[in-house]
């Protein structure tokens, strides 16, 4: 990271960012194009946990690996057949490469842009006053506006806590060297199901052990469901509904008590069982913001939680994704700009499960409608899709929510599902009707053509 | 094909569509869908070149091989190392096995609405009445309005005929059982692009010969340019350019004169230089419709040829793609179904090479503007994107063309671009200004964002 020097008295910015993940770093970047003066201040590296320890590497993992689980497609079908050996050394140094790169390439466009950047602890000591400060410096900066944008960290239950050796979190999992031969992997969010997606390319037993009684809770419960039976097909074994007692390093080996005495061992375990907001050691009492939950820092609805104090990203908990901080970042530079006018809006927020199969989904869902209107859902199965068909990848399906006759959220799951997104975000944004079906021409053969099916697809009842 | 009995007497329809590919059998089962009584005649397969020697088994084959491509670029990066052999004799079974599923659930399909499907050759005999013939019976029927949708067939020119062991044209091609150890591919368009593309995944060596003197020619030739370094890394000769004078086989080889008197040998030889509508043995001349070049029916504003007569799809020869003739076959059932008024209408169409890379296109290119008004375009490399590095390919771009201050046309090349071709036709069709980029919110991280990017970068004078 390219360092500021510190100054000795406070210097004066009219805008500080702590924080520089996708919505500090956005914001920050923003603001100086608008001609404010920012200092960003970050703690640990440029990028924050997505492009360091989260969706980036993850999703470097899932690329390099993606050819084992086309190849096991096509061998099932009984198409092709061969071996492949992923070196996981090789793939972290190229990852590793890869993220110093772009955190550089960031360093210097904040520079060509004049913004301070301070590799330090940001802590708010009184009302427009900010301490940074790192083991050899310390320094003072003032703002006339404040974005908290520090994000989250893994959840810890006592009990449970990563020692990176045997029981790994996020961070300790994109460190492997090479993979283990089997995993215990304790939550069935986003992270846990990418991360044992990519230990099962290489042959890893996968087990996976979650509190609640279907995986990806936060997808739609058919997409639960046939995201599992694709696992299911892949032998990973699935304890639901189980209550976590201890994941412990015995051995050499990781062994996970439950409530109800039952034991499971592994060669490594994966905790991955949620987020918690960093906001503990900000000085946030100093300026007497409200939290809630487990730290989330509350926000009006132009994301203030106080006069000229923003918070953005996870550290709000409104929607802990990249996109929905990079987003926010821009509306509250836009407003200190003086350029936004009225509350916080945003279009509808896509989420995206990557693998094989990937799972996407954007707007509501049946659940979130119940007494809202007219509910319907019309669906299309992937195995009448040419393209999942050429990928021997016929599992899954896309399904369309419909409120009082217009399209109110889609979702999908299947492989190379994600590919849709973009096109199903400006439909539900664009709240289409079934008239509406016929002004764009889908290309043929795509797997677009899933999406337009289940657009024209009979509306039925909601399961 | 569920073929109907051959009636004794003129049977009346309110329809006859003639053609059962993606325009033709399209039309029918709309019209059918609407209560129009509807006759289907075709005189080969259901589904037609797309189906059947087209589109769908080359995106079958480029599927089934996608494994040894990705494999081949993790490899080059030193993630992953291995071998992956295809079985092109399982794969054209699973791949003829498929079709005719999907053939009989069209003939289902169709039977299920009441339309009468002739399996025949169609010949208009006098306004108003078609002779339909197989070589066992004959029937006439009498239509009120006419859809003529026969699509088109391979050129082929004297001294290039394919005998489909040599030399091949797409049929040939998709019906081979191992690939050939080396192979010319005549004409650098689609067709020949994708299917030499199988052939490399195989090992097979590719030389492209061509008249033109660059690839992919309805690309913009930004496109072309990357597309040929990529193809270029694969070690495919290129020879473009090149008045070819006769292709022929001898002794088992292929063997490629071009008129400046230079040799090239290979296995075999695919032909595929153009196509060219089925428009000679239809009787049209009974209706006195104008033809143009090489026989495309003329069509006016409303895609008549003449009163109740209807040409569409490759038969008119507007775009030779699948998806428009399905768009047009929606319109021309409203029409007749009292349903559309004014002229044909269409959104902007797209247009896929499929592959690795892939490129889209949809909208306009700064050739298509020139003396339009202010032409300018913004692009986003893909290596800067992380899902194109997780894939190890990180070759090509996205680039967006302004007119005035608006979106007129996007195009891209690299892996996996043709994903976002739905979102780009919408944002073509919305003629987005820079000021629409905000209203979105694009999933992070995506290869839809390299989209974003381009959308979002400094737009220039094209080159």
């Amino acid at each position: 990271m390219i360092s500021n020097s510190f100054p000795t008295e406070t210097r004066s910015y009219d805008l500080v960012v702590v924080g520089a993940g996708p919505g500090g770093f956005d914001a920050a970047l923003e603001a100086a194009e608008e001609g404010i003066k920012v200092a960003l201040v970050e703690r640990y590296l440029l990028g924050g946990t997505c492009l360091n320890v989260g969706c980036i590497p993850t999703k470097m993992y899932l690329g390099a690996t993606s050819p084992v689980e086309e190849l096991a497609a096509q061998s099932k079908a009984r198409v092709a057949k061969g071996e492949i050996e992923v070196d996981f050394n090789s793939l972290c140094t190229k990852k590793d490469r890869f993220i110093a790169a772009t955190r550089k390439a960031m360093a210097q466009k904040a520079k060509k842009l004049g913004i301070d950047i301070y590799p330090a602890v940001a802590k708010v000591i009184d009302p427009g006053k900010v301490e940074v400060s790192h083991p050899e410096e310390k320094a003072v900066l003032g703002y006339k506006n404040l974005i908290l944008a520090t994000g989250s960290h893994p959840t810890v239950f006592p009990g449970l806590e990563p020692d990176n050796e045997t029981i790994l979190d996020n961070s300790g999992f994109l460190a492997l060297e090479e993979m283990p031969t089997s995993l215990l992997v304790i939550g069935a969010g986003f992270i846990g199901l990418e991360m044992a997606q990519i230990a099962h390319r290489s042959g890893c037993k996968i087990t996976v052990v979650d509190a609640l009684d279907r995986i990806a809770v936060y997808e739609d419960p058919e997409v639960s469901k046939a995201l599992q039976g694709v696992f299911k097909r892949h032998k990973w074994k699935f304890n639901l509904g189980v209550k976590v007692k201890s994941v412990t390093a015995e051995n050499g080996q990781a062994v996970l008590r439950t409530e109800d005495g039952e034991e499971f061992t592994a060669d490594k375990a994966l905790i991955a069982i949620g987020r918690r907001p960093n906001s503990a050691e900000l000085g946030i009492e100093k300026l007497e913001l409200e939290t809630e939950g487990p730290g989330f820092v509350k926000v009006n609805e132009n994301l203030e939680a106080a006069d000229n104090v923003y918070a953005i990203g996870d550290l709000n908990g409104k929607i802990l994704l990249a996109h929905a901080a990079s987003h926010q970042a821009g509306y509250v530079v836009r407003r200190i700009a003086g350029k936004a006018e009225g509350p916080y809006e945003h279009g509808p927020i896509p989420s995206i499960l990557y693998g094989s199969p990937e799972t996407m989904r954007v707007g509501l869902m049946p659940a979130d409608l119940e007494g809202k209107g007219e509910v319907k859902t019309s669906s299309f199965p992937l195995v009448a899709n040419p393209i999942a068909q050429a990928y021997a990848s016929t599992q899954g399906f896309v399904k369309v929510v419909w409120l009082d006759g217009k399209v109110a959220g889609i979702t999908a799951v299947g492989h190379h599902v994600a590919g849709f997104t973009t096109a199903a975000s400006m439909i539900v944004q664009e709240e289409w009707t079934k008239d509406d079906i016929h002004k764009v021409v889908f290309p043929h053969p795509s797997l677009d053509e899933a999406l337009l099916g289940a657009l024209k697809a009979e509306q039925v009842e909601p399961k």
